[in-house]
C-alpha cells in the first residue's frame, strides 16, 4: 500500500502540474510565471494538509515530488505553447488529480492517526486546494465553488467509500482503487449530465 | 476559565459558520459550496493562530469544534434558503464572532507564553482572518479592509483590555467578559454612527 | 554571517512594509487597514518559510521584527499621507525587499539542513509571498505573475548565486552581497529595459 500511494502522490504532482500550466497559459503568463502556478496547483493540496497535520512537507522530506512538478511544467510548457486547446480539456486531468490527491491525504491523514472525519476532510483538503490555489493566482473564481456540478462533494464521497471499506477489513489497496473510482465517475458524470446539487435560494 | 473558553470557542465556532452561509447564499452557492465557505469561516481564524503557535490545530485534536461547524451550516442552510433576508443582517453575528474569537484567540495565545504584543496580535488575527476567508472566498473586498468603520481596531483595542485587566491582577473571567464587551460596543457603535479612523489621502 | 542575516532581515522587514503602506495608500485604506497590509507584506513570506520549515516563526520568537513593521508602517503612513507620489514609486523598494528576503531565505533554509533545490524555493518564496499578499490584499493581480519583466526568476538567480558560491568556498558574507547584487541588478535592468521571459502563447 505505501508503494501505491508514493506513485498515486507522483501521479497526482504531475497531473495537477499540468493543469496548473494549461491554466497559465490561457492567461498568457511567461515561463516563470507557469512553473509557479503549475507547481503550486501540484504541492499547494499536500502542504496544507502536512501543515496541519504538523507533519514534515512531503517536498521538503522527499524531493522528488518537487523535481516531478517542475519537471512536468517544464515540458508542458514547451510541449504545448502556441498549440490551440479546447477550453475544456483541462476538467479532464483535473479530475484525476481530485480522484488522486483525495485518495492519497485521506490515507496519509489516517495513518497520522486523525479520526475518520478529520481525515476525510483532509482528503478533501489535499484534492481540492491545489486547484483553488491554481484559480485563485489565476484570477478566477475556484471550480470547486462553481455552482452546479459535483466537486468538492465527489471527493467527499470517495474519501468515505475509502474510509468505510477498510472499517469492513477490505484491503487498502482495493479502498484505495475503489475511492478513486468513485471520484472520477463521479465528477464525469456530474460533468457530462449536469449533475448538480440543492442550491441556497430558488428565487431572488 | 478554562471551561468558560472552551464554550467562548464552540459559541464562535457556529455565529461564524452562519455567517459564511449567509454570504454563500447571496452568491447562490449549492450545499457544499455553503457547508465548505461556512466551515472555512467559522475555523479559518484559530487554524492560522495554531500553525502560527505550533500548536496542533483545535479542530483536529477536538473533533467537536468540527461537528459544530458543519451542523450549523447544514441547519442554516436548510432554514434560511427561500427567505429573503436584509443584505446587512449578518453584520451583527459577525461582530460577535469577531468578539468571542479574538477573546478565545488571545487567551490561548497567552496561555501558549507569547509575548502580549504578539498575543494580542494573534488574538486579531484568529478574530479576522475567518471573515478574511470568508470574503475572499465569496468574491468580495473583506469587511475588514473596508474603510471606514472600526473593525480590527475594535479586536485590537478588546484584545489590549484583555491582557492590561489580567495584568492589573483582574480576575480572567471577568477580563474575558470585558475584552468581549469593548469589541462588540465599539463594532456596532461604530456601524450606527459610522465612527472612522483617519484615512491616508485626504484629497486625490 | 548570522549578525549580517539579523540586519537584512529587519531592513527587509522595513522595506516591505513601506511598500505595503504606499500600496494601501492607493486604496485609501484606513490607519489599521493600512497597518495591516504593511505588517503582512513585511512578514508573510518569512511567515510561509518558517511554517514550510516547521522552525518557530521569526516574529514570535523574536518581538523586534513585529515592532520594526509596526513602527514603519505608522511612520510611512503619516509621512506620505497626503502626499502625491509617482504610481510605480515603490517598484524600487520592492525590488530591494525581494533581494534582502530572498537570500535571507535562502540562507536560513540552508541552516535548517533544506537541500538546495529545496532551500533555493523557500528563499524565492520568502521573497516573494509578502509582494502578493500586498497585491491580493489591495484586490491587483500579484506583481510576481504580472507577464513582461523578471521577477521571480530574478529572485532564484540570486538564490542559486548564493549557494553556488558557498560550494566553491567563498565565505557566505560575500556570496549573500553577491546575491543580493544579482537580484535586484536583475530586477532594475528588466524594469528599465523590458526584459521578459518568453511567454506561453505567440499566437491568440
Amino acid at each position: 500500500m505505501d508503494n501505491l500511494l508514493y506513485w498515486i502522490g507522483l501521479v497526482a504532482v504531475a497531473v495537477n502540474a499540468l493543469t496548473g500550466v494549461l491554466d497559465a497559459g490561457r492567461k498568457r503568463m511567461d515561463l516563470v510565471g507557469a512553473v509557479m502556478v503549475g507547481t503550486a496547483t501540484a504541492l499547494g493540496g499536500g502542504t496544507v494538509r502536512d501543515v496541519l497535520l504538523d507533519r514534515t512537507v512531503f517536498w521538503i522530506s522527499d524531493q522528488t515530488y518537487l523535481l516531478v512538478a517542475i519537471a512536468t511544467t517544464l515540458v508542458v510548457f514547451f510541449a504545448v505553447r502556441g498549440l490551440k486547446l479546447p477550453q475544456r480539456l483541462f476538467l479532464i486531468p483535473d479530475a484525476i488529480g481530485l480522484a488522486l490527491f483525495t485518495v492519497a491525504g485521506t490515507q496519509i491523514a489516517l495513518h497520522w492517526h486523525a479520526p475518520w472525519l478529520v481525515a476525510s476532510l483532509l482528503g478533501v483538503t489535499t484534492g481540492v486546494v491545489g486547484g483553488v490555489l491554481r484559480d485563485v493566482l489565476c484570477n478566477e473564481v475556484p471550480l470547486v465553488f462553481v455552482r452546479g456540478e459535483l466537486y468538492a462533494s465527489a471527493a467527499w464521497a470517495g474519501a468515505l467509500v475509502l474510509i468505510g471499506l477498510q472499517e469492513l477489513a477490505v484491503s487498502p489497496v482495493v479502498a484505495a482503487w475503489a475511492g478513486m473510482a468513485v471520484i472520477l465517475l463521479a465528477r464525469l458524470l456530474a460533468m457530462a449530465f449536469r449533475i448538480t446539487l440543492p442550491t441556497y435560494t430558488e428565487r431572488q
